[in-house]
């Protein structure tokens, strides 16, 4: 009977466990730094920085210019969203899972937060691609996040 | 001393509970629809039901040709992904969470599976938003969602 009691406690442990790996896992949503600098400067650095781990950028978005253009009374600070790409990485990603283009390319946000502070903000694939329960998929996912840290720590 | 084991199985069972559930959302990832016919009518399609439903395409990727360019010895069939925005949901999103624009626009995937056999695949921005425990994101987020599902289901 003691013996049970442990095995229960023991499978329940390692599910409370993995539940909260898991959960921790989806927390950490995003790469981020805070530079001082006017907006242009800082995106062209951020493009820079990410040439440099082999990602070029596949689009931009102005946000700000975007709304306002189509909403009324919307005064947004610049907001620009590049999708940035790894040509090897984004085709083996497909190979792995043809869905994947749903989360391509990844996303860099600069976003003006005062005068002269920019915000870099990138997802971080490692956490998206974990709830995808593909082990391919989680090594690549590994190796991108580590260059887009690099390259947001170098902004 | 009863008490006190009920307790502590009540409390390690609702974190067994919350971990499964929070691992079943992490699974609802896509929607999507394979539909009989030619790959261009099939985008023209999707871009019309979306837009029935509020939402516009503003960034478009021909994944197929931007990775032959790149990559040598890459073959790939047609690969579309369409980047779909509501600027109303866009704003909300952005004014609940600042950093939401690594997850914009939405994407929608359109990919030929066989000669006239097409799918079209989107993200489940939902399950998404559901990661960011912000309870202002999810209501927006199953919104999107419904309005996301419906369009492809009309493919």
């Amino acid at each position: 009977m003691k013996t049970i009691k442990i095995i229960f406690l023991t499978i329940l442990l390692s599910v409370v466990w993995s539940g909260i790996q898991a959960q921790e896992e989806c927390n950490e949503m995003f790469f981020s730094k805070t530079v001082t600098g006017d907006f242009k400067s800082v995106t062209e650095k951020v493009i820079a920085e990410f040439k440099k781990v082999g990602f070029g950028v596949i689009t931009e978005i102005d946000m700000d210019q975007a709304l306002k253009e189509k909403l009324d009374d919307v005064q947004m600070k610049p907001y620009k969203i590049l999708g940035v790409c790894n040509p090897g990485f984004a085709y083996k990603s497909l190979q792995a899972e043809s869905n994947i283009g749903v989360f391509l390319p990844c996303k860099v946000i600069v976003k003006q937060l005062d005068e002269n502070k920019v915000e870099v903000v990138s997802s971080n694939p490692a956490m998206l691609m974990k709830m995808m329960k593909n082990d391919e998929l989680d090594k690549l996912a590994k190796e991108v996040a580590k260059k887009m840290k690099t390259a947001i720590e170098k902004i």
